[in-house]
């Protein structure tokens, strides 16, 4: 049995040929998965870690629509984005709908309907399906699982701060550690004063951010003829080189202390990020970051701080990435409003955990879920009069357990061989095999301890109540 | 507030006016709901319901794709279906795709894929969401989220009773009663032969079963209409009116003892209801169903027992629906296999909830989800070191305590004023406001009792951890 999540379906998108009785195999779309009940528990498993996580850090759960209007998606990442949207129209004159690819767009639409009558600040996380019309590649299907988590409405650096601990927070809970992952952060401001400071004139800013985004991909010969391309000299070049150089590590302190001095007048970005990093440091996150000109992610998007989440050795696309983005809730006919957040999605952070062996075994997971049967219920006797009566009491008695929120099942099994049913339920790790031995007398038998004793039918929802915990 | 879920968008399809600002307020689309926080835990709530009750009930969950090959839908429903679903497609020759409609398809497909390896029975529920493209309507929307219980597998009138039971263990637990909702049962197999005694003729009983089904929104003068028109007589008409008046609350066991007598061809067609009726009985759901010859439900796809579920006063549409399907795996590629399951959908049932004034109050959907924070730490001090001390800890603190898994949040307020931060503190329904005086010692104040202690910030944690349960 596999560790992971399931594998997407890699179907052409036809259905397959007739099977043997005529019918048609039919297959999952390219891109999706089927998720059977171990596959199911894996995912919820990691859901409900961020569910946990978002709540001690006093995020609130929202949800909206499943699709937009496509203006919805448009608005935020311009036109470019339609290609990767599976969009759709209802006849009648209706708009184009589109399924969403991530969520930011309709939270940044809820907040900016009802931004007067919400708390200032706002924490939202939300956990649901995405689509991209996209080839599925390695990490990247057409539906997926993702985990947003966003600060509206305070534009400190504490609340940037604070969304990265609530990653972190989800990492450590499921056993992750600064040896397996890295956060990298970056600034946008930083990066336009870096820039600036190299003598890197502003319009080449986004081609540089581009660069650096893609310079990990490129070999020394690729990187040097695409920046010569875009007109990044090789002076810039030497000077970024040396810069990566210098602010490894802790070296940025010392970086950023000469290029924003306290009597310069960009004092307050240099300012901003020693605080994010003093946040940081404060929720105990020294270990888990460190700052890296690299991250660039959505230039138009993002206003401030930006972060992303790798697995240590840079294998896997990013597991996380986020940061402030405190024009878009304006943009969504809002009033002006910072925001901060992150998105985090199941299919690399499952390769992940699969990889340094923290996807727990199906039976953890099934124990960590509530998942563990509490009784299955047989019927026994020791006369035909007293099998007929034991039978005739399994509906009765599992209606009882359940009622009483206990986790019953009935064998279905055609054999009156009391030892192979025991068996069975043992089997399904049942915590107890209720044995009936007519209408109102049962044998209750632990299954992890094997003992057993006689309880009459009527005590035993009250018998296999489970401890508190 | 409401305290219903929220009403869906009715807006014409189009962003909305441009904004005071200048940008377009946007609008979720026809038909869908926004969930904000305390509509979202309402839904979570019924959701929480319906998961428990499958799981106690001995079903594991199961999940696939949000859209398959539009020919999965199809496949069960015929081309009629086309119309009510949302369907796409990709450029590069992909067939076409459509948003489910039901889980059902999908069901079929991953049983038929695995057939040979699964359980016998297979017992499988699964909650997600929906997609109809329909006009929205009172209990009807074009997204909404729905609950199916299936048992794949096991032909037996038990079966039968069991995904019954489990649809009331659910009413049962959110407090309806069989005052509120009935389950009204029928069974293809015992209509037919009803209809074969009256003398319909075979190729009318698809006519009369319409008939039936659309009887109670008819005049008598319509329903006489329509019978004429479709070749119904009025004999036939007072026969169908003397059976439904004569199977009456228990009349039904009568007339099935002698329609189905014991040495008759089709005894065993009456014989599965009455096992099906002793198996509803021994579940104890005595009060909660009748046998209902109006009960016709999908004629095409279902092949025994049928059942719905309705608010007592018939106000409302189905609250829940099933029945059995043996002829569905085989349609998907699979084996020969027997099935039976329900389908519950959250519109309606929250209808139902509210107006029962059974929806818990916002405050207690939040303790019953476990939403309720644990502490909310703000800062003190009686000199400006033990000021500056206690800002630094709140961090520190807050990271502690999240670690140990509490919900922990902080105060954003600007004010220095202890009494409004306990205040703010007790508004937001917090256990503890933790008051830090200084690095190292803490004011822990019990919201509910008042009570006040000093307590070292390194023992926070442990003095939080909530009380077994």
């Amino acid at each position: 049995m596999t560790s992971g999540l399931p594998s997407p379906s890699s179907s052409s998108g036809s259905p397959g040929a007739p099977g043997p009785r005529g019918q048609h195999a039919f297959q999952a779309p390219t891109g999706t998965r089927d998720f059977y009940p171990a596959d199911l528990s894996r995912l919820r498993f990691i859901q409900d870690a961020w569910r946990r996580t978002a709540v001690a850090h006093g995020f609130e759960e929202i949800d909206g629509p499943t699709f937009e209007h496509l203006e919805v998606y448009t608005a935020k990442s311009g036109e470019g984005i339609v290609s990767e949207l599976f969009s759709f129209q209802r006849a009648g004159g209706e708009k184009t709908l589109a399924l969403r690819p991530e969520f930011t767009p309709t939270l940044a639409r809820m907040y900016a309907a009802r931004a007067n009558a919400l708390p200032r600040p706002t924490k939202w996380f939300w956990m649901q399906n995405c689509f991209r019309a996209e080839r599925p590649q390695r990490g990247r299907l057409r539906e997926f699982t993702q985990w947003n988590c966003d600060v509206i409405g305070d534009d400190s650096p504490q609340a940037d701060a604070e969304v990265i601990a609530c990653a972190v927070g989800m990492f450590e809970g499921l056993g992750l550690t600064p040896e397996h992952v890295r956060i990298r952060v970056n600034d946008r401001n930083v990066m336009r004063a870096i820039l600036e400071e190299i003598g890197i004139p502003e319009p080449l800013h986004g081609a540089v951010a581009d660069l650096l985004d893609r310079r990990a991909k490129l070999s020394p010969e690729e990187f040097a003829w695409t920046a010569g391309k875009v007109g990044v000299t090789r002076d810039h070049i030497s000077a970024i080189d040396e810069l990566i150089g210098n602010v490894q590590g802790q070296g940025w302190h010392r970086i950023f202390s000469e290029m924003f001095p306290v009597d310069g007048e960009r004092h307050s970005v240099g300012q901003r990020f020693f605080q994010l990093a003093e946040g940081l440091d404060a929720a105990g996150l020294s270990r888990w970051w460190t700052f890296d000109p690299a991250i660039v992610r959505g230039l138009a998007y993002y206003t401030g701080m930006v972060f992303e989440v790798h697995e240590a050795s840079g294998a896997e696309r990013a597991i996380a990435g986020g940061g402030r983005y405190d024009g878009l809730i304006e943009l969504f006919g809002g009033p002006p409003t910072p925001a901060v957040g992150f998105g985090m999605g199941d299919v690399v952070l499952s390769l992940v955990l699969q990889d340094k062996g923290l996807m727990p075994s199906d039976d953890e997971v099934a124990d960590r879920l509530g998942l563990r049967p509490d009784a299955v219920v047989v019927s026994a006797g020791a006369t035909p009069e007293d099998q007929a009566a034991a039978a005739a009491a399994v509906a009765p008695t599992l209606a009882a357990l359940r009622r009483a929120g206990l986790h019953a099942r009935r064998s279905y099994k055609a054999t009156k061989n009391v030892g192979k049913l025991i068996q069975d339920a043992a089997k399904q790790r049942a915590r107890f095999c209720v044995i009936l031995e007519g209408a109102t007398t049962a044998t209750l038998k632990d299954l992890s301890t094997q003992g057993q004793q006689t309880v009459p039918v009527a005590e035993l929802a009250a018998r296999l109540a489970r401890p508190p915990r």
